[in-house]
């Protein structure tokens, strides 16, 4: 399992072949996504809910996803070193996965490794990531249900969220709910989800509080996902997130050979030349698109 | 110029005409980014310095990017009234602009818009910008010089900026340096700085406190703004990241032509029928690639 994801992280011919080979049998794990701001107690919630699916007999996987890691020389993979006597436990995986070069190219990676995971026939499979641009959002959206994870003491922690996780949340989660501050972050959740209204009240996000160190409201967390997933499943939300779950994958993958192509049409020498000559981008856009997508030039 | 830049942030043709004949008359405004994260002071810092640099006698404008705005209702334009007052003053232009669809369209709207703003004559242009993700890096890369905000209070600030500032950053303010915890914040910058190391040491982003409601630190900080800009002239290093501007434009101007293909091609139908029939992700991509990139099926 390690090398097939080492493969797949390698986004070569092999791990695309794995992939489309594997394709039919995923579709079965419950996937949950576990995102919010740095220092919000991410690693500690999901090692919690981890060890209780375990406890009730399910096999689990852990994806954390850093995509700020190339920065800060792996954070997540020090967290990851609490959960280690877990894994003597041949029922639970865990890997970290950090930025190598693009965020697309993570985003894409953890895609697909959730699907290597899924095919592997893994009950759960968390994705844990730090919640903070649209990068984390596209790997949000690897999972079934998302968990946004808020704290006290953050200070603007609530205004980040703001910009793009209320649309993915399926649940609220105050950590630290123990710490001064609890209150007031429950607070501005409630004004937040109350600002954002929605058509079917029934899907509006439950708040739960959890203190993770010390496990508590960790069951709780874990049976509100549950009725989540019943209640997405019930009104075709989870079949239309996983749709859509696809159709930004596609995206992603078109992206790429973009990317790719514009290397091969020269963009450098062009972006040199143009920078010399005093050219404005526009036109050398036009230029390069000619050779990106075969365009005829304008008449 | 309002109307101009209205056409501008419209992206259609007589915007593109526009920026093109006035392209070869950029290149002669200082170009300050003033970003960090929200509840920073950025708005009030960049009020005192465009003062400063009124009473100076230049002409001033400021471009306030807000790319949360589609969703938190415009809190930039609601800092904007404060600024009215000087409103009156013809050397002085202010311009609010908030995400319309797409972040890498504000990005594109913002750099065309500090062109026209250049070619209008304006001795100095403010860029201030939330700094959360990539799309803000680039925005602030529009700007010759950077400026990152931090304040004390706001928990992780300091961490946040780690996710992609850092490159860019030409000097970092602590503002609201009067209050509890300003020197944490600087301490923290500090071993930041000393971490990220650079290879020159002249060159290291110095770090000021200011107190912006107060107006306290603020000539300071236009003062090494200016020796922080000749710095890094004489070492062409404003040249290299002109050109790196250039790239990204270029970037992102064939970026908007691909989506633009992308749903040409068809992609939210061949989403649909591979949703229907279980094909995966990576035969999708392959299947519109031939119509995006006109690429001949695989033999």
């Amino acid at each position: 399992l390690g090398r097939a994801l080492s493969l797949i992280e390698n986004g070569d011919g092999d791990g695309r072949r794995l992939l489309e080979a594997l394709y039919p049998e995923t579709g079965r794990a419950r996937v949950i996504g576990v995102t919010g701001p740095p220092g919000a107690g991410k690693s500690t919630l999901v090692e919690r809910l981890a060890r209780r699916c375990r406890s009730r007999g399910e096999t689990v996987a852990v994806l954390a996803v850093d995509p700020t890691s190339s920065l800060t020389g792996g954070a997540i993979l020090g967290d990851r070193v609490r959960m280690q006597d877990l894994d003597g436990d041949r029922g639970i995986f865990i890997r970290s996965m950090a930025t190598r070069g693009t965020l697309g190219g993570l985003a894409r990676a953890a895609h697909d490794a959730v699907d290597l995971l899924d095919a592997a026939g893994f009950d759960r499979i968390f994705v844990e990531t730090v919640g903070v641009g649209q990068g984390e959002v596209d790997v949000a959206y690897a999972a079934d249900t998302v968990v946004v994870v808020a704290v006290p003491g953050l200070g603007d922690d609530v205004q980040a969220i703001k910009a793009g996780l209320t649309e993915i949340a399926d649940v609220f989660v105050v950590n630290k709910a123990d710490k001064e501050g609890a209150l007031a972050v429950r607070a501005d959740l409630e004004q937040l989800l109350a600002l954002e209204g929605g058509s079917d009240p029934a899907l509006r996000p439950p708040i739960l509080e959890t203190v993770a160190v010390e496990d508590r409201g960790t069951a709780e967390l874990l049976s509100a996902l549950d009725r989540r997933r019943e209640l997405l499943a019930a009104r075709s939300v989870l079949a239309r997130r996983r749709r859509e779950r696809l159709r930004l994958r596609v995206l992603d993958l078109l992206r790429e050979r973009f990317l790719t192509r514009v290397q091969g049409a020269g963009l450098e020498g062009a972006v040199e030349s143009a920078w010399a000559a005093g050219t404005d981008p526009y036109a050398v856009a036009d230029h390069l698109a000619r050779a990106v997508f075969r365009e005829e030039p304008p008449s």
